[in-house]
């Protein structure tokens, strides 16, 4: 199936036919940037009419198809810049992806698909933006699935100018510029303007210097002169050196005399006497208010049925398991699995496969894939907020991204950026070591306590901590298979195994990985000491040393923080009384989590909460957690404790 | 009392008897670096010795003063890369600031103060790196505060060559720029390794063209050249012409041949046959490993007494008071209270005071500030992660520093900044509107539903959610006055005050704030309503529509969700039923919080928790809170049917 013949920019220039169907497109999609956002009584009229000739000349003129909007070879054009939603929507109306009527009055309503910021509940929208600086980082991860995949659509990326104060920018030009991403092209829409006044009043810099700097091949173009916009996309799909940046020179509030250069118009609507003077200079279009409001009232429009791309199958290959008595930490299991992994589903014909490193392979345990699968392997250097954004981006494309990173880089610094991949159905695979204050000698600044907290406060994103290396193999290759976003969190300490009663690898060759199902090591007992990921083997050792009392205690280890199983907290609510144990903040941690939702079912046990109360410094993990209380001595002499005012008998 | 006079780089050059005493010193801080890493067993010695000339130079001729290392008018020498800690401690001590002998031993050791990352809590330091691309932005902050109080001293940091990946980083580079600080010069220690390899291998990018076309004046120097590095301070201080970045021309591991230019040495220490090789290649030094092992076995040593700068003593001037049935936003409120507090502290013999934007301040209300007072209000434009730091590293200076910005940018987009801010005891007051689904039509990206687990997270940020415009108004007074880092979090819409039963306005003159108490504005009931910041309006009028039930339903206002008073949770405790009802992400909220702290006060009181369940759409924020169930009629029936339930007298 190949796309209408006049896409892909494939002659030199644009003829007049193909001009004057954009012109007279853009004279009714300005008349319905300005219905749209004075129904709604709010909205970015401004920079959606100065971007609108470059909207129309992509969503006419790129390979993309209105009727077919999810195509897997389309081109993919991403608008940083999501304030700009009148214009894109406009603009995806006026070429055929949809009607514009609800969108004219449905804008900005609660329920609407038509969203104050773009969003991929729209046809033809590739990416939910609107927090800035975010669409280059996503062009990337595009360009990049191309690459993968072995397609040659181009990638374009729309951006304003305010935005380009966002420092996440630079970091995915050096990226575009390493991998030589020639099929991705950017246009700046340089109305000159912000929400505060002029960009050089409120933070004047050489754009296009600094994107020169960093290796782009820069022009500045009209971007209101159809020609000229469409000989530029036929220039960036013919160039293979250099990605390139287009500066558009352009106009706030373009078309409309007491707009143009007015960058109050950034984020206002027009009212209705504004309204009725526009359309007269837009050449008499009629207006339409009182009959849009009174269709509002209706209700919001429904939403479009979107078909994205599915998740690729995957085999887990076959389970490693470590011998009960090996000592190794669980990143090494992480590598291990991930080549194995890799082997099975990396090769000619396999699915986008694709592992993101920022300066840290050798500590994250992905050196050794780099080694094996240079083509798939993704060194980004220290740049965690492009990084985190491109390889969300890429795992929403029918492909396996995995970023590893430690747990403060990959969670705490883009938290942001992984709360965004989550508002856009990613399926980022998300591997992190050097978590809590396992972390050791790194010291504080580098203590990953808080991956919980951030992640739960999504509401997609799944955290997982393997108690031990079998653990993490099982864990590694259901996460790979599956989709949706997880995080898997990991010490950076050997441990030794979790061994079950008679003396096996608890998480050996019996074992089957059940997401969201605690593991009731040792069943029996009045008391149960919950622990999870680095924790687990020091509950172990905890549980060891408590000698006669060790019969009244039960040890029960949870690995998936984010859904406990009903069945599972109402085993946990018939015990008398419950420690919890995490190398986590304990205010914001698992234990806090699993006291409220005991509660919830009716439990009211005792919940006694070990975990990290301070920062603490630098430091071997076992001197760190013996100073924070939560070394096997301490919790074996709390667990006593507690047995003994429970009266257990002895 | 003035600075040594050799200090300052007065003199163009630098005399024969300094250099003989830095080339001296450098050769044993050499051995210190191998000698505490070595017996470690960890840490970054390569980037350590690549430094060391610099550190030398500063630490020895700059401004600062060891015997009285935080006098106020002394240089500010920021560490960003803060792994290069072994040279920085090295120099400290050469020059005089500490005993070098603790830190041999105790070096990275638990309860140590020589931390593995650069810590405040060592002589010297001035702040706590380690996580990547923080210094400039720190220096830019120390450097606003030099200008705001009046003084000369300079700025010096210094970064590393990998880090010149992080985009924060080119956000500083602006805001120096913007604001000419030109008492503010950078040195990038260009030994072109980092820990993956090359930095050419890992992401090359034309440093020195980045830094120029960002309007810095970049020189390159050798940087083991002592004369060249005084030279170019004496420039850097000559010069008002723009900020000046030093590219140090240099070589990792310098000095030990077998380890020079091996990007291995990075983050790895010799072993001790390695040491002795290197000692004898320093002249032949005497290797103490022995020794110095011994006591490091007899614990950590000591920690500094520090005496960083005092929270300035502000005039909370008189409080204002709305009328109760005014209706008004409470961002509104905090924008009058600030120019209030403005009014009789900013002055020319007052404290540093300063407000920091981006390109918001229309929207968060301190446009009216920046008109007022234009010297003390800085625009950084679409640059959150460096304003965060800049902010929070000049509210760690005896200095007032405001940041005001919507929620999802004040906190989710730079949650790791606001806490390396905390890691160093900064006093940042963050004022934060557009909280929660009260956003309204700027939709889901733009949700703040997450500030509480965020911050929280942390173990100094406090957060505080007014209730209304007579709070507010008396919450800013006391949080503009107090030290520490506090997070106002307020909504955007405009809302009725909280009335008392007497009618009055509950938070209006007879009201005092006092940090950490909950309100109860209807002490009656056997079900308590507890609702918090933009939902207590919206309780407020659930609970007059209850009509006859009414009378069994209290109404509790909780504005301090950091700390809740034990007597508060033991008056809440003594309920039948709770309804906590937040505009926050319901899994990590207020609500969760709460459960759990009364679980801890032995009630087991059932909590129901009204909360945001999922990523809301666009839409007014009425509309949005009855599509989540949390609108007053919504709210009422569910009280009523736990009325019911609990069978409450009708």
């Amino acid at each position: 199936m190949s796309f209408a013949p006049e896409r892909g920019f494939t002659e030199p220039h644009l003829n007049d036919e193909l001009r004057s169907e954009l012109e007279q497109a853009a004279r009714q999609s300005r008349s319905d940037i300005l219905h749209m956002t004075t129904v709604a009584g709010s909205g970015h009229p401004g920079g959606s009419m100065s971007m609108l000739e470059i909207y129309l000349t992509l969503y006419r003129l790129a390979k993309v198809d209105p009727t077919n909007p999810y195509r897997d070879d389309r081109d993919r054009i991403i608008v940083s810049n999501g304030h700009a939603s009148p214009g894109a929507y406009a603009a995806l109306a006026a070429v055929g992806f949809f009607d514009i009527e609800p969108c004219l009055h449905g804008f900005r309503q609660a329920g609407s698909p038509f969203e104050g910021h773009v969003e991929r509940s729209v046809p033809g929208i590739e990416w939910d933006t609107g927090n800035l600086g975010q669409g280059l980082s996503v062009g990337v991860g595009k360009a990049l699935y191309g690459r993968l995949s072995g397609q040659s659509f181009h990638t374009w990326v729309l951006m304003g100018d305010g935005e380009q104060q966002k420092g996440q920018i630079v970091e995915s030009r050096h990226t575009a510029v390493k991998y030589n991403l020639h099929r991705l092209t950017v246009f700046i829409d340089l109305n000159r303007r912000q929400i505060s006044g002029t960009i050089d009043d409120v933070m004047a810099h050489a754009i296009g210097d600094e994107w020169q700097s960093s290796g782009w091949q820069v022009e500045t173009i009209d971007g209101h002169d159809l020609n000229a916009l469409y000989e530029a996309c036929h220039r960036a799909v013919a160039n293979t050196d250099a990605p390139m940046c287009y500066l558009l020179d352009t106009v706030m509030g373009k078309g409309v005399s007491f707009m143009e250069h007015k960058h109050q118009y950034h984020g206002a609507a027009l009212n209705d006497e504004q309204l009725g003077d526009a359309l007269v200079e837009l050449g008499g279009l009629p207006n339409r208010t009182t009959e849009l409001r009174a269709k509002r009232k209706l209700g919001p429009p429904s939403k479009f049925s979107t078909s994205h791309a599915p998740f690729p199958r995957l085999n887990p290959g076959s389970a490693t398991s470590y011998d009960v008595t090996a000592k190794l930490d669980n990143r090494s299991a992480w590598g291990n699995a991930l080549l194995s992994v890799a082997e099975t589903n990396v090769k000619p014909d396999g699915p986008a496969f694709a592992v993101f490193d920022c300066d840290l392979a050798g500590s994250v345990k992905t050196a050794e894939f780099a080694k094996k699968y240079p083509e798939h392997f993704f060194q980004c250097g220290v740049a965690e907020h492009s990084t985190a954004v491109t390889a969300g981006a890429l795992s929403a494309e029918s492909a396996l991204a995995i970023w590893a990173d430690f747990g403060m880089f990959g969670v705490a610094e883009v938290y942001n950026q992984q709360r965004l991949n989550d508002i856009n159905h990613s399926n980022l695979k998300l591997f992190c070591t050097h978590t809590g204050v396992n972390v050791g000698e790194d010291g504080k600044t580098h203590q990953s306590i808080d991956f919980f907290a951030l992640l739960n406060s999504t509401f997609g994103w799944r955290v997982i901590t393997p108690a031990d290396p079998n653990q993490t193999d099982r864990i590694v290759r259901y996460v790979l298979t599956h989709p949706g976003n997880y995080a898997v969190m990991m010490g950076r300490a050997k441990i030794p195994m979790i061994a079950a009663e008679d003396g096996s690898a608890y998480f050996g060759d019996g074992y089957t990985y059940r997401y969201g199902r605690m593991e009731f090591v040792r069943p029996r007992g009045e008391v149960a000491l919950v622990s999870a990921g680095n924790m687990a083997p020091y509950a172990q050792s905890a549980w060891e040393q408590m000698g006669e009392h060790r019969d009244h205690v039960a040890l029960v280890v949870i690995s998936d923080w984010s859904d406990v199983h009903a069945e599972d907290i109402h085993r946990l609510g018939t015990f008398r009384h419950l420690v919890t144990l995490e190398d986590h903040n304990v205010k914001t941690g698992l234990g806090m989590h699993l006291t409220a939702v005991l509660q919830d079912h009716q439990f009211a046990t005792p919940v006694t909460r070990l975990g990290v109360k301070e920062y603490a410094s630098s430091g071997t993990p076992d001197d760190l957690y013996r100073l924070l209380g939560l070394d096997p001595d301490s919790v074996a002499r709390r667990l006593t404790e507690i047995c003994a005012t429970i009266e257990v008998p002895a």
